[in-house]
């Protein structure tokens, strides 16, 4: 450890003496605690550019009162003190909220976390093999700042896998690594100055991006669902400049924007000069139906900003995402942004190269795509026993989440549900205002399960739910 | 690799038509490249959900027509075309300014460039180790998103440090990790809601953070420097109620505020209403003179919101920055930006955890202080050595960067020194407005040479500069 007291020669107090007054008052508000080893002599000295003589001083002070002891090889140990002594008051702060959250989802046995993944196929070895390699590089780069783009490497192929899964066409000079989905629309709320502007977006929807939005000084225009995505004349209506879109897999809802409207939703941005920020956050599970090309990849005027991030397809704790921008805004962001450090870790983002460039990703994805069908298939056909004609499922075409939708309030299905250790998860917050829809939906996220745990899972709903619905009659 | 063309059943075209056109026209414009292997016909028939027979007719075709061939196994092979066919257009992207400072500094020999560091002395083993710790854990919560303010464990290792080090009085519920500088200000222009109000800032001052403050909509005020720091007259002028400061080591121009000057900026702070951020970004390495506490050490009314970075004092590719908060920020935090997910990898934070917990970092920290004293003794000798008098340095107490300053245009300096293979810097960019002492200071930062190389390169500075400018005369 180290001392930083503030020492001054000014005074009439000798520096010894300033030193023992320092230290023995952190002893005695708990900033320093008992059994701590103080600095040794040599250390301090060198540290404050004290004499010996000082510091010895101070601690023999200590020593005589008690404070401490010496020990052998001149180390100094605090010692206990009688009294409990207040620790100081600044160091207080209401975290009522903060450990809230992890306790609840600790205890619960069948958690339906929505953002959770299947961790038990996830190829560690290899990941760790490549961290490994990136970490042996010869290349110094790699442990200095990076290119504040991200890896060359990496969004070389992004490019590539990109064209191949989503018919996105793309250049690594339009890519931008990000950590994460919320870092790259902060950055593009800069890149866009976009305070004090609208942004339509859909409404339920993401609440993490929208308040990004609204922390940069946006007003959201919030856009209503159809049965088949954005309604396009109220987004019409609405005079953005900026939409904010999940068309692969609305969120929450799971609808695919089809084609047709598709096709108006780029004309109508390209005629009145838009700009459509499209999440392509979990494109990668489809289950049913032929996969249809991102927005982007119909985007021939240049209007769609392209969001995509390895939380879903690979790990969360990667915290890599990518914007991939217009030609033209790719110029602006080097202008404007040209200065910002790259906030990914360019170790991770050599690791993350290293795993697409061997073909790891790609295998990944696809075996992934059959462990999420076969959980996904499990979890609607458990749903269909236990629960019949009783519980509607909203979005089973794709994703790692469902809803279910009862005909009862969901606050109360929650609080039944987690005293027998199942956790299920309202979405209100996905909502701009307070709506009716919202109050008898539940939302069930299957990544982290296993397929019994989901059948275990779903069981424990309907005894929680159906003996409950019994008692209530 | 995988197809994703758009496919429509409604047109007279039959699919394998479709399915052959796309990847001919593909092919064509050099979206899929020569060598290229096609997606086995199993996993195309999978993907996009066709019939066996439409994807090998679509195959058959394009091989009759010589643009593919069949490999053994059943794999389909692209091939070179004739004469060269134009990428789409939309690939073109002007990167004029990207790649250019890259070259640039690959081709000097000796380049004093700011922001690298030491990684001759760097524990890479014992933080590989820390690393492959990490990665072995049975913690499932590391592989995914983990605490949105940052690892637990890390946040109380800071706030050990911090007391110790720097006499901050924090507890981990008031730090929350961010990656980097300008993620950790961008963070706090959304928390304070910068947007459409005044920052002032030391000028000149750190450019990189200051670029984020306008890029939220702030305006700055900038506030000149004294010889002994920040002028508290024109700050107190401003009537900001939000200043970015310096105060440990002013960058670039390296005083220290001394101890009569934070107490009164600290008064005035509080009297003002007045949030201070520190940026203590390089305290670590002090050379001269007896360390200062942190403004925040001394920020009893909590009018102090510190920043630290991982980058000078351990690894830039960390990508690991921390702020403290004041700790009614900190509930106002959790209220605003509580749902922002972390941006620094679990894993990475864990790592570090680790070896701060360990003791390494401190160990670190006492090491690289020394190597990086000697540099700078090195650095200052070789400048009086081959300049004598005709050399102002700048700066020279502490950090890892001076300024050198002579009567001469810095432009045609750093040009002639570049010519011989040294690259030092220019400071305008450091100043908001263009500022005729920018002209005659060019900027040296030595983290990232040896001492021979630190002499080389002065040597090779006086050899540039000193029989240019007898050409001159």
């Amino acid at each position: 450890m180290e001392l930083t007291p503030l020492l001054n020669k000014q005074l009439k107090t000798p520096l010894y003496m300033q030193l023992y007054q320092y230290i023995k008052k952190e002893i005695e508000t708990g900033g320093i605690s008992p059994g701590t080893l103080l600095p040794p002599i040599r250390h301090l000295c060198e540290h404050l550019q004290l004499s010996k003589n000082t510091v010895e001083s101070a601690y023999q002070q200590l020593t005589a009162e008690g404070y401490t002891e010496s020990m052998p090889r001149i180390c100094i140990k605090v010692l206990p003190l009688e009294k409990t002594l207040m620790p100081p008051s600044q160091l207080k702060v209401h975290t009522n909220r903060e450990p809230k959250e992890t306790e609840q989802s600790s205890a619960a046995t069948y958690d339906f976390k929505y953002g959770d993944i299947d961790l038990s196929h996830f190829p560690f070895k290899t990941w760790r093999r490549c961290l490994q390699n990136a970490l042996d590089s010869e290349d110094h780069d790699l442990f200095l700042y990076g290119d504040h783009k991200g890896d060359f490497g990496l969004r070389s192929e992004l490019a590539k896998y990109l064209f191949q899964a989503r018919g996105v066409r793309c250049v690594p000079e339009q890519i931008v690594i990000c950590s994460g989905t919320q870092n790259a629309v902060g950055l593009l709320c800069q890149l866009l100055s976009m305070n004090g502007r609208l942004v339509a977006a859909e409404n339920p929807g993401y609440d993490g991006v929208r308040s990004v939005f609204l922390n940069h000084g946006c007003a959201i225009q919030p856009i209503g669902l159809e049965t088949d995505g954005i309604n396009l004349s109220q987004l019409a209506a609405s005079r953005a400049k900026l939409v904010y879109i999940t068309p692969s897999h609305q969120f929450p809802y799971g609808m695919v924007l089809p084609i047709q409207k598709r096709l108006k939703l780029l004309e109508w941005a390209s005629r009145e000069n838009v700009y459509i920020i499209e999440d392509d956050y979990d494109s990668e599970f489809r289950y049913q139906g032929r996969p249809i090309p991102s927005l982007k990849a119909l985007d021939k005027k240049e209007n769609v900003i392209y969001l995509g991030t390895f939380s879903k397809s690979f790990l969360p704790a990667a915290r890599l995402s990518y914007i991939v921008l217009p030609s033209k805004l790719a110029d602006e962001f080097q202008e404007k942004l040209g200065r910002y450090s790259q906030s990914a870790s360019p170790i991770i983002q050599k690791a993350m190269f290293l795993f697409m460039k061997e073909g790891f990703f790609e295998r990944h994805i696809r075996k992934m795509k059959k462990v999420y069908q076969e959980k996904h298939k499990t979890l609607i056909s458990a749903i269909k026993t236990h629960f019949g004609n009783d519980m509607e499922i909203i979005g089973e075409k794709a994703g790692l989440h469902i809803l279910m939708k009862t005909g009862r309030r969901a606050r109360d299905l929650i609080h039944k549900a987690e005293k027998l250790g199942v956790k299920v998860y309202q979405v209100s917050d996905f909502w701009l205002e307070p709506h009716e829809s919202s109050s008898s939906i539940v939302m069930a996220g299957f990544g982290g399960l296993s397929a019994a745990e989901i059948e275990e899972g779903i069981s424990i709903l309907r005894k929680a739910w159906l003996s409950s619905s019994k008692q209530e009659r």
